[in-house]
């Protein structure tokens, strides 16, 4: 039977990545296509005894319907933490649970696009959230990225051009996949020009607490004094990405909205895991926990980018990131980066074409990203030299 | 701040059941509002257990990334147990697993509806699909239920009415909130209806595992020979709300598109809790739990149709639904309806007025909504005295 389709699904495809993670997931291949959080940075002694807890001490309240905008406790705990420790939230703004920060993504959309409505993003950006906007029938207007975060100028002509621009999705902290993290100068640049434009900013920040090497820039959220920042927030890799718990801090007017948009679409967040997420904040040294992630990450990306230095040497240009899970590199120009990834991954190492993150994915680019947070060390150095190889045929 | 909001999102109101729950929430208010499951009926002690070994022997697993559409085990365990329980899917349908069922609305609506498009469904119906075909810009079109299922004639004439109708919305068994049970023949009727007009079926089957007495009627989807039945079933009534664990059969080629919304609305449903059912039923005396449930919500349902005899008399008419979680009762029709609900909250004890479930909410009627399943027996008498007294005032 031939089915109809909404005009919103029919062109959507599945993310590339996670097909290639599919394909890959139960061979040899080493995956340097991932995102995944690195395993040894889950706190699992404590989600063990916290789960035990719960179950032993509050099974009602872990299993039971909760109310949509996320355990009370919780939303309060992370409201001051967000306060205290980023300058996030104002008097006018509210925080709900979702499950996963990419539920803000869909949230944000729902309540604020209609169809045809116009997105800005940097491009590239991250496949997941262009194929949540594009879920919407939203037209995407890409920004190129630079070391320093998107071109300003370019975000100014594009709010010049487009109609019906609703916001700007931004990933100022290590962004997916460039890793580049955007200067304060042009987080202030960005927030003025949006409450020039009168559009609203989402802001995801799903790596924030991977910073390996120098200070936090402060988010553009801690500025918002306007109401028009809308912030994603994330337990995924600073506690597990399985358990599908984040939260957006956003204007009130506009959290409420979402509310209304996620009770009909999952109802709540899984109550015992917003039951751990609050114990693990309230009672476990969640600070620490912070730090000991760091160090894994200091310790991969740094054995990522020097054996990039080492195996690839000047086949490859690329800015050494300062934290999140990815390194974006160039090929030269007169390599055929599909046909690299492709003798990459039949010698047994799979990385991802930058096309997949493009908005437009039939937009040239040399670029191809590596992780380095899903595969262990001995993984990375063996991958790396099968890259290293595998390069010296495109030389 | 004045926020544009989208159109789907600027005419959606906060579910009014939901809105009564979170004011009765922390009172002394006897809740015949709520649509909980009985805490009783939580198998705890099987959850401590299989919580316990899941984190014992596969934490990774639990607390990694999950694939969209599901952990492969649960999806085939379940696949088996639907097809050799209830003759559902075929070779042509697809099982994934969704964040409760209410997502499985959710995805239908996105994969399959345009804005403008129409949906019908039984009159009254489950607020929280309403508006969860309302959040995509869908018109309703409600066909008027009757003791044994929705008017088969008032559908054909909406099929023949109503422009661009995707598909039809249907609770069989114990229907949310008339708790009526559709007849065998009807079933069949409205599936040849869909048939000949070209719509696909969104059957939704929450209680169906809470039948108290009379033999289980063939689920629609047990019938779908042509791929036009989508089926959502749920854990919430058999395991636990709060866990967030749905699942669909579909035909495949809809389930893919549906993955493809899931992958951009939450990546994926929580892998602990999928490790969880899986456990659960793979290892745990699953038929036996459903028999303990259907025992207590025996208890429950006979202990309050019982006390509206008894306390209510003739100041009210319904129908003993033969399971699920409530009971629709008509009031005289002089009697002004969201007065007595009002007298009801403020005697103590909150109930739904029917209004709530209507496709037009301004639609008169004179029914309200009692739930059985949230409130203590000893808490269903204290209530049904009072609402008994309430009545008399209205005599």
């Amino acid at each position: 039977m031939d089915y109809l389709f909404s005009n919103r699904i029919s062109s959507l495809k599945p993310s590339a990545i996670r097909e290639i993670l599919k394909a890959t997931a139960n061979s040899d291949v080493i995956a340097f296509s991932a995102g995944n959080p690195a395993v040894e940075s889950f706190p699992v002694d404590a989600v063990r005894e916290i789960s035990a807890d719960i179950l032993a001490t509050r099974p009602i309240l872990a299993l039971q319907y909760g109310v949509t905008e996320g355990y009370e406790p919780l939303r309060q705990l992370l409201s001051d933490y967000m306060k205290t420790k980023y300058n996030i939230g104002r008097d006018f703004d509210s925080l709900i649970i979702t499950s996963g920060a990419t539920q803000v993504m869909d949230l944000t959309t729902k309540v604020l696009c209609n169809e045809g409505d116009t997105v800005i993003c940097e491009n590239p950006s991250f496949i997941g959230s262009l194929n949540c906007f594009r879920s919407y029938g939203c037209k995407l207007r890409g920004v190129n990225m630079q070391s320093d975060g998107l071109s300003v100028e370019e975000l100014e002509q594009a709010l010049k051009e487009e109609k019906n621009v609703r916001f700007i999705y931004l990933i100022p902290n290590f962004q997916n996949p460039t890793g580049a993290t955007m200067s304060l100068a042009k987080r202030k640049a960005v927030y003025e020009l949006a409450k020039k434009y009168g559009v609203m900013i989402l802001e995801d920040n799903p790596y924030g607490d991977t910073r390996i090497k120098g200070d936090d820039v402060p988010s553009i959220k801690s500025m918002d004094e306007d109401g028009i920042v809308i912030y994603a927030g994330s337990f995924s890799k600073v506690l597990s990405p399985g358990i599908r718990v984040g939260f957006t801090v956003a204007p009130a007017a506009l959290a409420a909205k979402m509310t209304v948009g996620k009770q009909a679409g999952d109802v709540h967040t899984t109550m015992f895991f917003q039951l751990l997420v609050y114990d693990w904040m309230k009672k476990y040294d969640f600070e620490g926990h912070i730090e000991k992630i760091k160090s894994i990450y200091r310790g991969k990306l740094n054995l990522m980018c020097d054996l990039i230095d080492t195996e690839l040497g000047d086949f490859v240009t690329y800015n050494r990131p300062e934290g999140g899970l990815f390194v974006w590199c160039d090929l030269p120009a007169d390599v055929d980066m599909p046909a690299f990834c492709k003798a990459a991954v039949e010698n047994g190492v799979a990385i991802v074409p930058g096309s997949a993150f493009m908005v437009d994915e039939k937009e040239k680019t040399q670029a191809v990203r590596l992780n380095f947070s899903t595969p262990t060390d001995e993984k990375i150095v063996e991958g790396m030299k099968i890259l290293g190889k595998a390069a010296k045929s495109f030389k």
